[in-house]
Formats: structure tokens, sequence, C-alpha cells
């Protein structure tokens, strides 16, 4: 006997979108937040179409139904979880690139196109979609758009948002709206499609996504720095800054990391160094021949023991894997919970010190990985399988990180977005009239309270 | 007697900074679109800070009075308009630069800073504020937020809403909050800040800006080309863009505005050419010159009269002067309805042909410049001081010029905004859903309707 609303949704879609079996669903029930919590969903609907997305979302209102939008799942804050009976609507299988248009430089693709095909395609032209955050293999356009996500060269050229035209979204009335535009510029009403990104579903599904493309950049010089400590790496990070670089990429993986990757790789990474920073310039010509010898300086000024331009295009590409191999070779160790505060430069070095006191006060493992170009950290905590007394010392820290985050001047997301797990860190950073402002959003959007309810906002 | 929201105001604010005389009230009612309607406000108020904004706003919400937010008053739509027993919050004299941060790369202004201002503040820092409308030596950051101004730099380097990170502002409760951040990323809740920037004054009083700055641009090369048509320069804009080029400028100007200008400064434009193409490019070195000469045999391919890169910086500056000269010398000629339609590159020669024709068929002089490089056109409709036959003209070749943006997949606006002049394109542009979706936000951000009502949504 299934729900009434999983009954509604059959009437217009066929069986074979709807799954209800338990042991089907429950790999669409959450995402990669290891620590968030999540329930039963009625069903998942294999969404085809945008009229498939609004069959449902009518559905749900008309039964008071939550129903959570996911894309490949690989979100870290639980923004994709489902609690009990609620409807999971999965966009993986609307995976078509429908246009590249190197003309207007921009491309128009379906939700669930991974990010790493859209840039295949764009490359194809000369083009580039610039962000690229660690799951591109396998995260799609729409949860990216969802979580405005970040990655390794946004430090530069920006993140999700900054490359969203337009959208197709169905929204709380189940409505099939266009958002936004194709034009290089427009400013005809409000704009709710700058709105959408990074709402994380609790504003509309998003069905269609214009994105801008730029020029494919061209090679890039890259700059490696080893460091006894994570101060002096921040404390490199900002010299970058106050020099004046403009970096592509300028990215930290400590000891911790470096060892799981060796662990698991066997790449000898943590014999050299206890703290790696990676920069990439790619200014063209002496532009950035001339930016690497000053990062050089920068990263040898705070103390590196060893800094220098690669010479050694594979030896360059190993520590870029290094960094993005660092996640899931954590992972092998234990759950992990996954910080994502980002500071201003001028703090980084102060940041990463209190990460450690934390680590030491609380007693917990903490690795870091960071963008620490633009003062985005990912300390990672790590705990043995099993063991709740060291999970919540993790908790204790991760709180403590969130707070130290917020008293200096940083926020507690910088990339991931709230889901479940920073709904305490955004009601800290935020005040309380700026919270009311949130909520009274949410209700002009999704009056019925269908879409996504409970997450950014308790 | 006064007004009793007058009276409200004057409880909380010294005498000086609310002006009540007719005749002083009167250069405070209206911005520069000349063919919008305003009337008399009940007051102005100076405002010196955030709390006097909100005071005006709670009084305003108390007598359910509107209140219209205004800097220079510079707009082009209408948006900054007062109608009778409104009162107009003045800003301008909130003009301090509180902060010019090199290392976070972030300037913090008050809105009554004039653009050129934060220009000139940023480059002594080797630093740069890009969005550049042509108002910059007037225009305030404040109503730059408002209207999401874009400018001659913007086809490279983006608009206003891509440089704002975070705004102080009084809400439709009269509340002080602060939206968005002064971190590099952030993702902790919706972008309320990006959702108020365009809003022109509808959604709240900005009283203070977080701007990201870049570092100042190298030299760049300018390429110029003339042409007997409009629709050849705009087929060499096409040719441009399909040519994977990346302009930092990309400007037409007509012979309307060669000969205005020539007949106010005697510059001898409108000799050699027809319509003009000023180019851009400040790629570092050879990427730049090499751009550069594809850019000249894109304007000969397209049929071009003459094109060349210049060698002579005087005559290149002289050209980008005319440029910026074009409006206020047309302004000499009679009242000027500014169109600022914005359409995919691939159109850009089929709109100017459009409006060509439009110009024929109402019998009105259409003067033309653009932002080219991103189809951001600024026909200029201009007719006889006080011929009204020829005004209602001027409408209906308006009205056309719109419509034929819509159907070329364009925008009725690309960077001036909706105020009062383009409701009716905004109607025809977005789907009765999407207004709902405005009018929804409009409701839960201004509960009580204070806010600039009747600007962007009728």
């Amino acid at each position: 006997m299934s729900a009434p609303v999983v009954s509604a949704i059959l009437e217009n879609l066929p069986a074979h979108q709807v799954i209800t079996d338990p042991d089907s669903v429950e790999g669409f029930s959450h995402d990669q937040a290891a620590w968030a919590p999540y329930g039963r969903p009625a069903a998942v609907v294999k969404a085809a179409s945008a009229q498939d997305v609004a069959h449902v979302v009518r559905a749900c209102v008309r039964h008071r139904t939550p129903v959570v939008a996911r894309g490949a799942g690989t979100g870290l804050s639980g923004g994709a979880n489902a609690a009990d009976g609620q409807v999971v609507v999965a966009l993986d299988a609307m995976d078509r690139i429908l246009e590249v248009n190197p003309l207007e430089r921009l491309a128009v693709v379906q939700p669930g196109v991974v990010n790493d095909h859209l840039r295949a395609a764009a490359a194809e032209h000369g083009l580039w979609y610039p962000p690229d955050p660690a799951s591109s293999p396998w995260s799609t356009i729409g949860g990216n758009v969802a979580t405005n996500a970040g990655g390794v060269c946004c430090v530069k050229y920006g993140v999700t948002r900054d490359y969203v035209l337009g959208l197709e979204l169905v929204n709380g009335l189940g409505e099939v709206v266009r958002l936004g535009r194709r034009t290089a510029k427009g400013v005809a009403g409000y704009d709710l499609a700058g709105l959408v990104v990074g709402s994380e579903g609790t504003l509309g599904i998003v069905t269609e996504v214009t994105v801008r493309l730029r020029p494919l950049p061209g090679p890039a010089i890259t700059v490696a720095g080893f460091f006894s400590s994570v101060t002096d790496a921040g404390a490199a990070v900002r010299a970058v800054g106050a020099a004046g670089l403009t970096p592509s990429a300028l990215e930290l993986v400590d000891r911790h990391c470096l060892r799981a990757v060796d662990a698991w790789k066997n790449m000898g990474l943590s014999v050299d160094a206890d703290v790696v920073l990676l920069g990439r310039l790619d200014d063209p010509g002496d532009t950035g021949a001339r930016a690497a010898e000053r990062m050089v300086e920068c990263f040898r000024g705070a103390g590196a023991t060893w800094a220098e331009r690669s010479t050694d295009e594979q030896e360059a590409d190993a520590l870029f894997a290094a960094r993005r191999l660092a996640y899931p070779a954590l992972e092998r160790l234990g759950p992990v919970l996954t910080e994502d505060v980002c500071v201003p430069k001028e703090h980084v070095p102060e940041m990463l010190g209190r990460i450690e006191k934390a680590a030491v006060r609380h007693d917990v493992v903490i690795a870091n990985i960071a963008h620490a170009g633009d003062g985005n950290l990912h300390p990672l905590l790590i705990t043995p399988p099993g063991d709740e007394a060291a999970k919540a010392r993790a908790q204790a820290a991760f709180d403590d990180i969130v707070a130290d985050a917020i008293a200096l001047g940083g926020t507690v997301t910088g990339e991931h977005g709230v889901g479940l797990l920073k709904q305490p860190g955004l009601a800290a950073e935020i005040t309380p009239e700026v919270m009311a402002m949130h909520r009274a959003v949410k209700q002009a959007l999704d009056p019925h309270g269908v879409l996504n309810p409970g997450k950014i906002l308790s």
C-alpha cells in the first residue's frame, strides 16, 4: 500500500520512473555528509523532463509532502538528505548537453550533466566552464547550482554563481518557469536566477541551466612549496595576496592528507613535506613567469623549507593529483566530518593555527586541505569507525572551528552549503533580522513549504 | 503645515537634513529619464547615516508613505522619480570611502561615493573597480548597485553585481541589516545581497557597499574601424565574437552621435566615418598584439572602409572621448528617450537594422551608441523640444525596438534598469508566473509596500 502522494505521482508518470522498493530507495536517501541524519523516503522519482518534475511538485503540494531534489549525491552538508515519507526527485538521468554556443560563449545543459562532461564538451570549442569542485568527475551541474559550488580555480575565476546566466525552474507551485537570460547583460527584474543559485532546492528545482563559458586558459606554471607547519604555509598564502599576485590556484595539503594518500597510492609525498602549498599561474608569457618567481619568493619569505617553480610537469601533476585524492584517501580511515569555513586572507594563518589547537584540545585528528588562496579551508575531522566518544569530541571541535571562523570575520561555509550540518553555524553568523528575511523569501517562493524544507533554515 | 510623515521624520532628525521647500525639493524629484513622470515629494531627507535612513523608513512605514532613495540622480529609467507626497532619501552626502584593502582586494564605501572617486582611491593601491557607466564622473556606487550598472569595460570584466560582496541595508521594516560577506567565497544562506543589486530601491535602501577589486589592467591597444552602415559594424561585432576574441571594450558610435559631438566640440570626426567601432585589447604582451591584429581583420572582413590598430594614443583617446560625449551632445538637440536593449551577439546586425527601419517607419531621429561587444545597444530617440507629435512617434518607435529585442531573444534592459520606462517591456519579457514570483519577493521583503513602490513592478 503506497502513500497517497506516491499514488498521485503514479497517475502522471510511468511506474518504471517511480522507485519505492526500500533497498533501492536507500541509495537515494542521502548525500556524502556522513554525519547528517536521513530517513526512508516514500519514493524516488527518476525525472526525465521538467514536466515530470512539475508533476511531482504539484502532487507534493496537494499532499503537503516535502520533495528533495538530488543530482549525483556528492554534497557534503546533507542538503540532499531525505527524511521519512519524503519524495526524492533524482535528476541524474536528465543529462543532455543541449547547446554549446561559441559565439555567445554559453552552454545550455540539463541538471544531470556531470561537471566534467560539460567541461569536455566546451573544450571541443576551445571554451571552458571554470567551476571545478573536487567532485567534478561525478557531481552534476544541477547540484553545483544548488550549492553554488566552488573549486580549485575559483580563486581567480569565480564560483558557479558567476557563470549562471539563466535557469529553467520548477517553482513552489509546480510551474515551469524561466529565470535569467541568454544575453551577456540584463537587468530586467530581480535577479531571481542568482537567488536560486546556492538555495539547495529550497526555492525551486532546477531543470535546465544556461551557463557562461570562457576561452580555455593557456598553459599554467606550477609553483610548489614545502612547509614545516600549517601556520607558515598560511603566512605564505597571505604573502601571495599582499604581493598582489592572482594565482589560478593556491591549494594547501597537510601532512595528514599526504600520509593518507601515500598509504593508499604509495606516492612518497609525506617524506619530503609536512605541508605543501601548490600555486598555479596562467597569465600568458612573461607575466606568468614573473608572477611565478614572485610566488617562490613569497613562499621562501614565509619560511618554506623548499620552494621552486616546477620544471617537471609530471611532478606538478602528481602534486595536484594528491590534492584531489586527499579526501577519498582520508575517508578510508573512518567517517569524515568536513568543515568548509572561509576567512579573510589576513586571518588564514591564525585560522589554521586555531584549527590545530582545536585538534589538540579535543583530541581529534584534523587533516587540512584548503583552497587557501581564497581563505576557504577544509579541515577534515576523522574518527575511528564506531567510536562514539571520538565522534562527540569531533563535533565539539567542529563547533569551535565554526565559532572561530565567525570571530575572525569569516563565514561558516565557503562552498559546500548549509544543508543540515551548518544550520547552527548559519544562525550564529547572521542576525535574527536577516534570518527573518530568509524565511520571508522562502515563504514567498515556496508558500506550501514543500521544497526541501528543513534545509538551510531549520 | 507639513505632512504627518514629515513631522514624524523631524522627531528624529534635525531640520537642516529635511528639505521641504518646494523649489529645493524639485531638484531631487526625478532622475535623467526626461520622459518619465514625477511629482512633488513631501520632503527630501539628506541622510548622514544608516540610522538616519532607518528613521525615515520607520516613519514611512508608520504613515504608509512611499520612500524613494536617490544617489546622484543620473538614472535613465525613472527609477528615482518620486510622486506627490512621497519622501525622498538623498544619499549623496554619505560619501566616505571607509576602507580600501589591498590584501583582501576589497573596498568598503558609503552609497554616495562617486564611481570615479572609488576608482581613484583604488588606483592608489594599484587596484581597480571595473564597472564604468558613462556617468562614472557623477553617478554614485549606491545608484550603481540599485541599477546593477554596466559600462564600457563590462564586456570583459562584468557588471556591478559581479563586484558586490556585501551590503549594509535598511530593509522594509526599517531595520539596519548586513547581507553578504567580506570573504572571497561564501554560501551561508540565500544570496540576498545579490538580490538587492539591481532592485532599484524596491527591496531595501543600501547604506554601505563592500566591493571586490581587481588589479589595475595593463596598457591597452585600441583598434578603430570606420563603417558605412550600422549593419556592417554589427557584422564586425559578430565577427569579433566568432573569432573568439575577448576585447576589454567594443563600442559603437554612429553618424548622428559623431555629428552631434562635432557640432559641440568641433572634433572633425564625422568627416571620415559614418559609423565607428572602437575596440580595446588589454591582454599582456604578444597576446594583446595578436588579438588586435585579428580584430582589424574582423573589421575589414565585415566591410570596414578603414580599420587600423591605433598607433596614436591621442587619436585613440579622442575617439573614446567622443563615445563618452555622445549622450550629452545629443541632449543638446532635444529631449532624449534612451533605449537599453541587449540582444545575443548573433543578432546585433539584425537588431541594428531593425532600429534603422523603426526610425524610418516612425520618422524619428534615432542615434546609436552601443556597448556592442555584449550586444547592449543604446538607441537614442531625439525629438525637437515641444513637438508632441514627434514625441508620440518616438514612443511608437521605442515600443517597436523593445518588441524587436524580445523577438530576437534579447532583454528590454541591459544595464539601465526597469524603473518606469521599461515596465511594459518587462511585462512582455517575462511570463505572468515569473511576474508573480517577483511580486511575492517584493511583498516578502517590503510587507508594508513603502520601498519605492510602482518601480520595476507596476
